[in-house]
């Protein structure tokens, strides 16, 4: 065997499975949004029993997390960001940030998830679909009716460093260290997430 | 005559020649960068005398800014944030961040610098450029050392907000009015311009 055949073997291997997935995934967000998108259309185009998907990916909102690439699913950050007390609530999200843009793994991801949103409408619709179905939601549910408004303030602090830091790469955030990052945003994230916002 | 020729006449008109030189300039400052690109050649390039580019444009910034269509010159914002009293500076910014937004003109312009910098890598090299160069610079002569750091802190907030409140439209910052956002938005600017960062 020469050369190793890619994706076109009557039976492919576990990741060739998980990657068939996530593209027939990708597609089914594109075209239909994140609600109207459907596991068992996904595993029709996939080529792949459905059940698949739940046993790579859990559910509907891992799997999108996947295909889009996003650098943490929210529910992880969200359960991250409340195990412990408020006081210190602005802390961890800087440092949760900060950590995301600084691993070169995590930071492509999030990068290319800013890239694909601000070139591709159908990207920014889907993503704003799920980010309120699921995130947003459960934050209500979890820290209240303000809950929306205060994560949406927060995240668009991040994307914006993510997008001055990284993309445009300006000097001072660029050379600022990790630290003196969390230090200038993390009383901005403790205001929006509890301080008086009106 | 029957269709109007447009940008082929021997004599173009005055919006004509403009477009020319605007178009001759984004052309040399993405082959170039923002330092290296030259008058000379754009006019070279456009096929006018130089004249008429400080005629239209004053100076290299402004031509620049017109022709990555920037929503505001950063010199006429610095000097609008600059005219008033400290203590205000960051309701002052929020007030200028979110009028460019609420105005359907600037805000296109806002949002298509993102898109265009978020898509094209030299975009991006040539706006750090401009910024570092013709805004971080004069801020810091203005405004002490600590300015660039400050001022790149805040526009970091003010992109994050064009890109999650106009692109991704999230719905908690879409359905925010400008007030409401103004009020969210000022004490972050006021930390950022003028209180502790670390």
């Amino acid at each position: 065997m020469p050369t190793k055949p890619r994706r076109s073997g009557r039976r492919p291997g576990l990741s060739d499975t998980r990657d068939l997935i996530l593209r027939a995934a990708l597609a089914q967000f594109a075209a239909n949004g994140y609600e109207r998108a459907s596991l068992r259309a996904i595993a029709l185009d996939a080529g792949v029993d459905q059940k698949l998907i739940a046993h790579y990916f859990g559910s509907k909102r891992g799997l999108f997390a996947e295909a889009i690439r996003l650098p943490i699913e929210p529910a992880e950050l969200l359960s991250q960001l409340l195990d412990g007390d408020q006081a210190s609530i602005g802390e961890r999200l800087a440092r949760l940030a900060v950590g995301i843009l600084e691993d070169p793994a995590t930071r492509e991801r999030m990068l290319g998830v800013i890239r694909a949103v601000a070139s591709q409408p159908e990207v920014a619709h889907t993503l704003r679909e799920f980010i309120e179905r699921e995130v947003l939601g459960a934050a209500e549910a979890e820290l209240g009716e303000d809950a929306p408004r205060r994560l949406a303030l927060a995240a668009s602090q991040i994307v914006g460093l993510a997008l001055a830091r990284h993309i445009v790469e300006l000097v001072p955030l660029a050379q600022a260290s990790s630290e003196q990052l969390v230090e200038a945003l993390a009383p901005t994230f403790q205001r929006y997430l509890t301080g008086p916002l009106d």
